[in-house]
């Protein structure tokens, strides 16, 4: 018998929280791309599919990353249409586009949303793009520029927005200021990341008032958590309660970022699930089939899921 | 380089929050209490030593339960009379005594501060103590009774609180009806435990609230997380809002039910002291000593910490 079935989580809102929120699924791109095994295409396929079937509104699909940097998503045009070709709505599938090569891969193979990305602070870029961070919000910007005019979705993230490995911590106006101008841009929502995982509840509260200052409010933002020093969930707990409603999560916890050396991943969507349906939060999304789903997942990746929901579940 | 050595975590206060925390370490006698391994009596005093030397102002020594229960424990009379022996300051050293018998064991040994138990549940009593909640109380009101005359400390710890693994979510109300009887008795504070996990903050308002309706305000509560299913760090982070200002944790994470069938133990100290330091509140600890302390034990143990700071400082 799991917890599941004697009736938790059990449902106790807390006030001045949202009433439904969006789960947005990065597993099959943040979650594949920083796994070392390679997942077959119809792997991933189904993959998506069980995470659509579990009600996840937003699967991220893939990224048209180089496939010199990483191989694991070498099949990004094949996934798209795949996708295109089985009737999946295609607005509900972003791909990550890290500059105009991807964009005009994505294009070809029919996407119908995109997503580029920037860092906050100088040294990631320097170290991983080998550009400075102008040249790279200008990259962004083009990119998202020419999709928007095609008529494509557009969605921002910015890394390194709580701390940088090499710089520490990250000034929250320094990470509103590339907001702003992604948002300037076009995207039509953009995604803070806590890449390295450094962030505690108070900068939380103090990253969203500093886009409120700059006329971003909370409702054109997501929060992207990673649980590398366990803070992700607490993190989504003050992100609520700052009016942040769209949360990033991976199934099975996948994933990690394998340029900054951190040893977990992605905050694990059945984690981020079990303390919103707690709190009274609608999300359309069934916990026991993201269970499932990322199981299958990190069985193909061959090792146990980080999530402690999939834990204490037994169902990994 | 580790991520403390680039000043994280960076701090950021969030409004509202107590500027000062006790963190009550449980490694010595939660942990290892749920843990398989048998750790040498001096390897206990080492990781006591440690663990006081890191600035934790309370460090549960261990529990005079029966050795036949819980054989981990069987040299608890040797653990305090040495504690005493080297000069250590025992009333920042409780020791669980579940009955009479422990009692007068403690006493024996020379303890100057004791902590009872009673669960908020009647299913879990019954099946693990063989007797009936209101019998449990009773005993616990006996011994608590007999301590506090002798001019001993008494600490209450109340399990269940947020669920039970047969009966489902628990009613906040019965929690705090069983708080306020282990007060009267003479309890200095009453740990109310997540024993299985499941909590979710609006689950810890609540339980905040309903011992507040019993005259029972946040500075004689304590709260006591599991990390089963992720949720103990931002139920800690609903329990500061709320007003409690200590909060129970163990070095490394080490320890679980064994009972109850969870996979994974209690919140760990370092993942705690990541936020409070991150949400700048003063606990007189230092984080690095803590972590080198659990790893220690961890290795002891012979597996790794499933502290999220540990695995990420690669002290592990």
């Amino acid at each position: 018998m799991s917890a599941l079935d004697v009736g938790f989580p059990a449902h106790h809102p807390a006030p001045g929280l949202p009433t439904e929120v969006t789960v947005y699924e990065v597993g099959a791109r943040d979650g594949l791309q920083a796994e070392k095994a390679l997942v077959p295409t119809e792997a991933k396929l189904a993959f998506i599919r069980d995470l659509v079937d579990a009600g996840l509104p937003m699967v991220e699909a893939t990224s048209f990353v180089s496939p010199r940097w990483i191989p694991q998503l070498a099949d990004a045009s094949d996934v798209v249409r795949s996708l295109a070709a089985r009737g999946d709505d295609l607005t509900r599938h972003p791909v990550l586009v890290p500059n105009q090569r991807g964009l005009d891969r994505a294009r070809e193979a029919g996407a119908s949303a995109i997503a580029v990305f920037v860092s906050a602070t100088d040294t990631f870029v320097a170290r991983n793009l080998n550009m400075t961070r102008t040249q790279a919000i200008e990259t962004a910007q083009q990119v998202v520029g020419e999709a928007t005019a095609a008529g494509l979705h557009a969605r921002g993230y910015v890394s390194m927005c709580f701390g940088d490995p090499w710089e520490g911590a990250v000034p929250p106006e320094q990470v509103a200021t590339v907001t702003r101008q992604l948002i300037d841009a076009g995207c039509y929502e953009v995604s803070l990341g806590d890449t390295i995982g450094v962030g505690t509840p108070g900068h939380v509260g103090a990253v969203v008032a500093a886009h409120q200052d700059l006329g971003v409010g909370p409702g054109s933002l997501a929060l992207h958590f990673h649980d590398t020093y366990g803070q992700a969930l607490a993190n989504v707990y003050a992100g609520l309660q700052a009016g942040v409603t769209t949360f990033d999560a991976a199934a099975g916890g996948i994933g990690g970022c394998p340029y900054a050396g951190s040893a977990t991943g992605n905050l694990a969507t059945e984690d981020l699930l079990w303390m919103l349906h707690g709190l009274g939060i609608d999300t359309g999304v069934d916990l026991a089939k993201v269970v499932r789903a990322g199981a299958a997942v990190t069985h193909l990746l061959g090792r146990p899921s980080p999530s402690r929901v999939v834990g204490a579940l037994g169902l990994d």
